[in-house]
């Protein structure tokens, strides 16, 4: 039992500050490379009454603490890398209010993605953002980390629909920033900079989202192609010419490999894929028919389609696609998983890199993700010795930068990445980042060690 | 000729700070209640080096400096309350690269609103933002208020549109944040904070927007109804019922009696009216009808309606419903304007307590704006003796605040609201507030005397 441990016990209670060693291993860690930290202590509070002691506790007594969502991230932003107190969210997780006449709603931070999107729509409303965790990730670190998924292609990141939201900052000081109304400029938009801003600059105890209608029963047209630079170009053409599918997720041939399983059996033959949501094709198969002919009208018509109408067999697909990931990762002895992206119409080039990358290192590769975004998970993989994953980000950050892309898209700087942020910010811009920082926490002690 | 104008004229030159007087009274004042303030200096770069000079100097000389874009603002934002130099930002005009592949453009801050949309159009995409200045607003102005306008109902307001941004902060530094894919977390969103900072933090030299493809020729579907109320109500029937149209703008009686002229004449007997404007009505009449039918099937239809499908019909109402503002002004000796908003079902609540301040106070009132948003322009209107306002606006703005609203939906605080901050932000908000504007601009220097 730790120092900080004792001390948090007497100021919280046992009932908030955590003596269970499986909690305390799962604190640890995320879902990325970044190695485990043991942290100090594990304070899982139930009120934000509990994070204010905490964070005046941290203050007075210099320790670090590193907020936690579900620990489903993907660059290290959940881990203790500095030592003291983890404060997961995990026990804050009720949905305060639905409001279906005003589209939004207010919630705790450790409810799940999946739950604000079942109880929206049981409401007749609609919460997009889709991070493939979703059914386990919370909603504070998706604002955290500003998630996205694959219908941020029509509908926008996390970041669109933050309304508002309540945070304590380090010092234990608890304030609202943003607003009710979809609109709103009453001062600094601190929302928005908490926003993305990975648990660095303030904890949340509330978030008000914004809701939309419930769109259209959606259905899945699975284009297959020859290759993964048609698949591509079907991307720029389908954008082009207005059809904005509530999804557009590329597949390469190791991702459409890892994601082949029961419910889901690409052809042999397919370079590439793209999972294109459709709303109202559950009941209207006219609409996919219209995606068909515009790409057969640009010249680019798919190798072949399946058409997933059914919520059962969509839903199989994309677990399949959810699942890439996990499975390249049981596939092979390394993985790394980076998440650049550039402007869209550049999509090819930065493709075609990659596989120029791997090839020359003689690595394996795998690319999938969100090609409307121009965002894209690029995986080095190999069962021999990873020396070579190196250089292959290195080249694969350089070609990204200089197509005018950035490091991530959606899954945050955390600890892996850090590194390389001079690459992509001046010292000018990286200084101002410095400033922020030590405006809400100047002793740098809210998640230390993650972006700068 | 002032110390300032000589010490600026020394080391940038006649060709950069301007010694015409008509431009300088142009500078002392924007389209605002707050009383025009002469500065001392006014200078008009044409390249970031100068702007990059005058924060130099400005910090090393401590004289304020007020940023301007066309002096547009509703709020008072470029005044140069507290003298020192105004930077005006009209000569740096230029559209740098305007890409329709990648669907981004970038520009200088001095580029024209509506300059932006034709560019856009012409490449065949779309701009969405379209405040009622667009013909003169520049788009530094845009990004520095968050400009919104009627279609922020479907697409959103200027934040949404800002990928990233070059600016230089007091002292001289110059930076670039945010990025061109449509996504990127790489380190704080500094692009989202400096967009509706009010030229508080820095000044905008460099700006990239997303743009999207050009939508479907729109016409306008303008609807009457018997009283206000019944305006507002089919509002939540056409959102309820998943009607986005790329506006929906509401007038009540004064404003439709303002905004009648040779292009525009409301019945006599409407209450209250919807703009509804609507994607791909020029090319199909059909598209109006389902509107109206949803509007008989929710027992709300309209008393009457006027459709608009060419650009020259619909162009003369949107030109009459823009000018509402300056009409009311040139009819009433006294005119003071808000730009409140509310969660989007209280709208109904919101105007009927306009009403009975109003009446409460013996002054006129017409309430305008993008109901589909909550944001409405509230004017109270008198020939008479204008010392009611005070009480009126302290009204509005405490039902506003109980109805969950903000005091400024678009418009910004400026110097006019900056009073009425802490009664929506509670004083550790405010004191983020502050902390952010020490870590950019700590000797209070840049636009001062604006939101805080």
């Amino acid at each position: 039992m730790t120092d900080l441990h004792t001390l948090l016990l007497r100021e919280l209670g046992p009932e908030i500050v955590c003596s269970d060693e499986a909690l305390t291993r799962d604190c640890s860690h995320d879902e990325s490379e970044q190695a485990p930290a043991i942290p100090d202590a594990v304070v899982a509070p139930t009120d934000p009454l509990q994070v204010e002691t905490l964070l005046r506790l941290a203050a007075e007594h210099r320790f670090p603490v590193t907020p936690r969502g579900a620990g489903t991230g993907k660059s290290g932003g959940s881990v203790p890398v500095r030592g003291g107190a983890v404060l997961t969210l995990h026990r804050m997780d009720h949905v305060l209010e639905l409001d279906p006449e005003n589209l939004l709603a207010v919630v705790e931070p450790g409810v799940t993605c999946a739950r604000l999107q079942r109880d929206a729509e049981a409401a007749g409303v609609f919460y997009p953002p889709d991070p493939a965790s979703l059914e386990t990730c919370s909603l504070g670190g998706n604002v955290a980390e500003n998630a996205g998924g694959p219908r941020a292609f029509r509908y926008g990141v996390t970041r669109e629909y933050v309304l508002g939201l309540e945070a304590v900052r380090m010092g234990g000081e608890r304030f609202d920033v943003g607003h009710r109304p979809v609109k709103g400029v009453s001062g600094y938009d601190l929302a928005a900079l908490l926003t993305g801003s990975e648990g660095t600059l303030a904890v949340f105890t509330k978030l008000i989202f914004k809701l939309i209608p419930r769109p259209g029963e959606p259905g899945l047209l699975i284009l297959y192609f020859p290759g993964l630079q048609d698949a591509v170009r079907a991307v720029t053409v389908l954008v082009q010419r207005r059809f904005f599918p509530m999804a557009l997720e590329l597949l390469d041939r190791p991702s459409l490999e890892a994601a082949r399983g029961p419910g889901f059996a690409p052809p042999d033959d397919a370079g590439g894929a793209l999972f294109c949501e459709l709303e109202g094709l559950a009941g209207d198969e006219a609409i996919g028919r219209g995606v068909l002919d515009c790409l057969a009208d640009a010249g680019c018509p798919p190798s072949g389609f399946e058409l997933r109408r059914d919520p059962e067999g969509a839903g199989a697909a994309w677990d399949a696609r959810r699942d890439v990931s996990k499975r390249l990762k049981a596939r092979f002895a390394h993985k790394i998983s980076e998440d650049v992206a550039v402007p869209r119409a550049l999509l090819p080039e930065l493709v075609r890199n990659v596989g120029e990358i791997a090839d020359g290192l003689g690595l394996d590769s795998a690319c999938y993700g969100h090609a409307g975004d121009g965002n894209l998970h690029v995986n080095f993989l190999t069962d021999k010795d990873p020396q070579g994953f190196l250089a292959a980000v290195e080249r694969l950050f350089r070609i990204t930068l200089l197509l005018g892309g950035t490091l991530s898209g959606e899954h945050g700087i955390g600890t892996l990445k850090r590194r390389f942020l001079p690459a992509e910010h001046a010292p000018a811009a990286l200084a101002m980042f410095r400033a922020v920082k030590r405006a809400w926490d100047p002793l740098d002690l809210l998640n230390p060690g993650k972006i700068l």
